[in-house]
């Protein structure tokens, strides 16, 4: 037995090479499954970098040598058109605004009218945005930085990076945004760059060849398009490169570095050349220019107050979250609102614009909280260097257009700024809510602004003369707790720093690094003992397939070990396994790698096969071409001809039913549709054939079924993934949870010494992490009991239809094989129910809230 | 056969389980080897958290959860600590540059002793530091920012992290920075910030238990001191995180970036507090704070003439390095010159000081290019915002008391700056090799900026009234080319981006950032074709073990795969193995760890055990217990009544003989201080026991030895790790150099199903990627070949040593057991040998240029 099993294993050893020599000499490779990972990159299969080119390698060779410049175009294009895409977009939107404006401003004989040209034209443009994406696709709905995160950890998304959503994306934010309510255009951003660099990316895939495929390659590209999306929306390339690091990633090759600056730079620099060139501007400069003096910018003794005014702001945003959360969590349990909302999808948007247009109508209630600006234009009058008021009178400045807005005649600009904070405040948070592309880091950034406005308005009153004891006198410069206020609140809601960077590329201006670093770190300190950042929130509402970040402090984590959490059950197959057991085996595990190991005694882990590959193994053993050989030498056997093509049609036909979800091979499929091709042309011949068929003993084909499970299994045609990830029993939950992100796992397998005790997937990783939250008492967040359930229930309903699948396949094949009309009609129906299932599962993943996540 | 390999493996998994649950219970394991590596940490034996401290578990959980608080107290210390240091350093800096310029001008009577005084004072001061240096800890030489590099990346560099490097560092920093060579103190601040938080580490560490002692936590803790370093030398925190991040990182976690932003700042704003405090300023600003306008910074058709000036700057960068590491080969390479050296080693540092300071002679060469300013002094002129030059004529501008030094009543103002630039640029590459505490940073800064001066100066000729087409005259302003410059020339030496971001933080302005980032963009994509960076080509003249970067454009690493290059002949050892297989396979081998495969037939990787591990097993076999095990048996076989302490002494002593290099266990060491002990109160029975022995028959002992080696090795009492590193044959090396740098690898068994066919080191790895750098004809970076050797001959000779150790041992304890004072004088003999081998050993790591790497 020994022997056999060392043969075995030494026959494989022989096949990886031989198979490993013909993909280098033949150079294609047809992969199979579309399940990828940047574990399937890094160390799965270990594949042909021109594995999808199916150019020949010379040529390859040619273009390796020139990728660095196809690199540096390409950085060059995604800049380019994204810059031009922030341009014309931003043109757009002031010309939305313009228009209200003017709409509102020519009516201003009858209010009655005044108000209603106010509310319809938000209420319509954000109808539209709401209805035409969720018509064209729904993926375009929200932020997209938590789709950015988790595609960027490996998972993928389907519909997330495709044209049409390219489209929905950016009409439906210019839409969004042209109507006024408070939303942003930065996470929006970040998805349209990705967006585009993947269209990018499949553009020049089929102008130069397959390069520009390489998976690698593109998350590389994908994560430098996160940065041009932030970069060239705010102008702020170093900024937009920090936040994109701190949103998307977990681990960062410093390597990719120069390339996201390179590409934020150029969109940043093309998107304000753009307006010099269109005369808005004389020069390239901030987008939100501020003067504060230089030689003085803040006293030391002010230090306290900024300290505050970040603690604070760290609260604030800890509530927006929590907030935010709330309203969607509110929604979907009220199970009538539920109901109403998910026949009338258009309602909840309009209602919601209704309500904030309402609020903020000039001539109502909007007078008191300068509700006529736009968000740039508040922003602008926020940030400037003067004081609004002194000695608690309101100062008059009526010098900038806008800063009248915030002077009331009968109330104080204290009382303006509070009404403006606590309105905005649920106001963003309710409207970031609605089913349009938009996001919340420009709402969240003004409220910030005008806190800080707040605050540094109340330390001029107080300190009328500045703080500062000898000699000059400096006043107090309100500007600069705005800007505080905005870095900070923006970091808290966030989780980022580098928020602070974005402030001083967005105001020209560093001279406030000192107050504005200490605000940002202390909000963050705040906000992430609290509560999850907005992006994390907004993953678990999705319940987006995403590792947890392990807390700041949570370090009873290196208390755990992968034995206490690890799966002991594993799903394994051994060398001699026989297709029985394999078919039992596929019919039972959810993960979509299996392990073999070398017999049920040692249980060494000699490597992991995909799911995908043995269902197409089992297939090939009880599949058409061996199906006929049988048929046709039992027929010799017999002495009766049997017609070739027909029984070879029929048997395909059954084939294709018991080829499962994702479609084991290519072969068979080309296959079919030959067969369909050749049956429409041999129609006639059918009939003999089926004749034949029920010529031959039924019960003498179940028995060969039998037989042929009882076999024992061929590797040979298969592909398996040598060096799976292999964990020890003690390796502690914080070192697993390092490697799982480094390396974008999503199972390891867990030895000793060589011999395959347990599996660790994904999911266990993220209940032990959750669970060891609550264990300490601390609990802030919450237990995602939704987000493991419905993981669960996904794989587990894939599973069950599995089952059927196999089960309806076995029972046919052993009761009956019918006559030829019915057969068809059998083999159609049943086709249909596999396109039913196949529809079903696509439209789930459709739906944003379901997803493909590879290995699970 | 194949029963016994499955019990065999099913032993050592129950082994492993019952160890893992001893050691868990017990808390402590006593580790063995001094080698460490983050893959040590990550994947090899995995260890509690409380490894090394030998508290009980109740007191460590007590400390878990206040561990969070620790860190932070441990940043604000670290903060405090560096902030106080870099402003003690600052002022004492200030006050020896104000005493030299008090001796200069108090002698102007007298031109010859206003020179020996503007001489002596640099020669004395550079002299002393070398000297203090030298005498106290040569590690303190240099940057230090290599050496954080290497450790970062999970090696080990002996006595790089002690008291007295601190000492020698900060001391001989301030003096060589006092002296006012060109020297920089950014990258010594580094190793200073390092320093002071290993240190902290370890005080901490007294007071509160070990907890402090993981080492995980202290690589990240490192890289926030390598950010608190840059953020507190130039009052840069963002800055500082970033170029700390780019300079030492590979592979980034952004789950520390809090930590390096937290400490930075902090640290930052200390720093400038104390100089407010001090009165120097009256509140908290830039460094080097600018005054440029903010309305009109630049105009759209100057940057042609930043991107110039950029790329001039990349070149200039390669230039630099390219000088730096010629003139240390070149002194290398002749042989006189280096012996002269060697032998006086006060000499170089002393005459390079003399011929610098002699040409900065203020009323001599000095005269024309500005040599009377001191570094910060010449910064704050090149930086000022007014234009030098008018017209041709060199205009009046006698308001600042330091522009005056770069107006020559002769020489224009242009030729004053090319002769600043040309001579400051081989003085810096020349000061720089001196054996003093210094960085290059600060000199190539300065260098950078009056290139960009000098640009924009020449601007200002040719358009007096500024570029911009329509309405007001916007003048050009010089000091912004210098800024440009600056950044654009220190980040093409040190390849990184950020110094973008130090340049913001350290003039207080952003106005220039777009051309900022185009120059600095360019300078690098320029010099990072040509040169490595400086800290790079520093790790290869120091021959530190660190791997190279892929570079940017070499897209031929997809093509060389594992199978490539992999050793094909690895050393491994089998379940089955003898002890004598064991021996045999140590003295060959040189990777600090060996494969442990199931039998020579199947070759299936079971795990992997260190050296170290199986030489204390070969000891432990052949050792004092089992040697007088046997001898009691014989003799009471013999009826002898053998004397069992005197025995026990005399083998123990034999004992230590073959316990090889690093001791393999601590038993063997406290036995052998017990049994000296007791030898020493027992000392008349030895007399007995020794005719005893030399009564045994010799010839038996040899024949008990032989017996032993032929026996199956029992590997109860071996830790072995059960998953090591495994790669497959077709893995790029472009993965395997991402795997190695993420997970701080030293080697990786290549396995193909299970089964063990090669295995890749850290050597191959680089020889792979610098071969293949030479293939494609590029060739920039020189072929290393010095560095390689050096890694080979050192482990080559190590594993000769072994050898000779084994032999002298096996024919010693073969041939003889000579009597008593023979075989004292002996094992005394045997025991200096050791020793020396050891100091021999300790002395080269010592000498700066050797090191041990993990696992090679």
């Amino acid at each position: 037995l020994r022997k056999m099993y060392g043969r075995y294993t030494q026959e494989l050893g022989v096949y990886a090479k031989e198979e490993a020599a013909r993909l280098r000499d033949g150079g294609g490779l047809r992969r199979v499954t579309s399940v990828r990972s940047r574990s399937a990159e890094l160390l799965e299969y270990e594949k042909d970098p021109c594995a999808k080119c199916h150019v020949c390698t010379s040529r390859c060779q040619k273009f390796l040598i020139s990728r660095v410049g196809e690199d540096w175009i390409f950085l060059i294009l995604l800049g380019l058109v994204m810059a031009l895409v922030s341009w014309v977009m931003d043109y757009a939107i002031a010309f939305c605004q313009q228009a209200q404006k003017w709409m509102y401003g020519g009516l201003d004989s009858n209010m009655l009218l005044q108000y209603l040209a106010w509310v319809t034209y938000p209420v319509v443009l954000i109808t539209f945005s709401a209805g035409f994406t969720q018509i064209l696709s729904p993926q375009a709905v929200g932020s997209g930085i938590p789709e950015m995160k988790t595609i960027l950890r490996g998972v993928v998304l389907k519909e997330y990076l495709t044209f049409k959503t390219f489209v929905a994306k950016v009409i439906g934010l210019t839409c969004a945004l042209g109507s006024g309510m408070p939303l942003g255009k930065e996470g929006p951003f970040v998805h349209v760059a990705s967006l585009c660099a993947a269209l990018l990316s499949k553009f020049l895939a089929a102008l130069f060849g397959g390069l520009y495929k390489n998976e690698l390659r593109n998350t590389e590209m994908l994560s430098a398009a996160c940065a041009v999306g932030v970069g060239c929306c705010f102008a702020a390339p170093i900024g937009g490169v920090l936040f994109s690091i701190e949103v998307t990633s977990t681990f960062f090759a410093v390597r990719n570095y120069w390339r996201g600056f390179f590409a934020a730079t150029f969109s940043a620099f093309i998107f304000r050349v753009l307006a010099v060139w269109n005369q808005d501007e004389e020069t390239i400069t901030a987008l939100f220019k501020t003067r504060f003096r230089l030689d003085f910018p803040f006293d030391l003794q002010e230090l306290p107050a900024f300290a505050i005014l970040g603690i604070a702001c760290g609260f604030g945003g800890a509530l927006f979250v929590y907030l935010n959360r709330l309203i969607v969590e509110c929604m979907r349990k009220q199970k009538t609102i539920n109901k109403f909302l998910l026949r009338k999808r258009l309602v909840y948007p309009a209602m919601v614009t209704l309500i904030i247009s309402t609020l903020t109508f000039p001539p109502g209630f909007g007078q008191f909280m300068a509700g006529q600006l736009t968000q740039h234009e508040s922003l602008v009058a926020l940030l400037d260097n003067r004081t609004w008021c002194r000695q608690g009178v309101a100062e008059e400045f009526d010098y900038i257009s806008h800063s009248h807005a915030w002077k009331h005649p009968q109330v104080n600009v204290f009382i303006t700024l509070i009404l403006f904070i606590v309105m905005k405040f649920w106001m963003s948070a309710v409207a970031t809510t609605m089913p349009v592309p938009c996001g919340a880091f420009m709402p969240v950034f003004l409220i910030g602004a005008a806190f800080g406005r707040l605050v540094g308005e109340t330390m001029a009153i107080m300190f009328p003369d500045g703080i500062h004891a000898d000699g000059s006198v400096y006043p107090i410069v309100p500007g600069g707790y705005a800007v505080v206020g905005a870095a900070a609140l923006s970091g808290a809601v966030t989780h980022t720093v580098s928020t602070a960077v974005i402030v001083f590329e967005l105001t020209g201006q560093i001279s406030h690094i000192l107050p504005v670093m200490i605000a940002v770190i202390l909000a963050n300190a705040v906000a992430q003992s609290l509560q999850p950042s907005l992006y994390d929130s907004i993953i678990r509402i999705k319940k987006l397939p995403y590792l947890p970040e392990l807390g700041m402090g949570h370090h009873e984590k290196y208390n755990i070990r992968v034995e206490d959490i690890m799966v002991r059950d594993v799903r394994y197959i051994t060398l001699s396994s026989s297709y029985r057991e394999v078919q039992e085996v596929l019919m039972t595990g959810q993960l979509k790698t299996l392990a073999l190991v070398e017999s049920t005694d040692s249980m060494i882990l000699l490597g992991s096969i995909e799911r995908s590959q043995l269902q197409s193994l089992l297939s090939l053993q009880l599949g058409p071409t061996r199906r006929l050989d049988h048929l046709r030498r039992h027929a010799q056997d017999n002495g009766t001809h049997t017609h070739t093509l027909g029984a070879h049609t029929h048997l395909t036909s059954l084939d294709t039913m018991d080829s499962p979800p994702s479609p084991p091979c290519t072969h068979t499929h080309s296959y079919t549709s030959n067969s369909s091709n050749t049956s429409a042309r041999h129609g006639v011949r059918f009939l003999v054939s089926v004749a034949e068929v029920i010529l031959n003993p039924l019960s003498q084909i179940a028995e060969w079924e039998e037989q042929q499970l009882d076999e024992p299994v061929d590797f040979n045609n298969c592909k398996i993934d040598p060096a799976p990830f292999q964990l020890v029993e003690r390796t502690s939950l914080h070192k697993t949870h390092t490697i799982f992100s480094l390396l974008g796992l999503d199972h390891a397998y867990v030895t000793s010494t060589g011999r395959l005790v347990g599996v660790v997937s994904l999911r266990e990783l993220r209940k032990a992490i959750e669970g060891s939250v609550t264990v300490t008492g601390v609990k802030v967040r919450p237990p995602l009991a939704s987000f493991r359930d419905s993981g669960n229930t996904t794989s587990v309903s894939e599973v069950t239809e599995l089952h059927k699948l196999w089960n309806r396949h076995r029972g046919l094949s052993q009761t009956t094989f019918p006559p030829l009309n019915i057969a068809t009609n059998n083999t159609h129906r049943e086709r249909k129910q596999i396109r039913g299932i196949k529809e079903r599962r696509e439209r789930k993943e459709k739906g944003g809230s379901h997803f493909r996540l590879s290995g699970l």
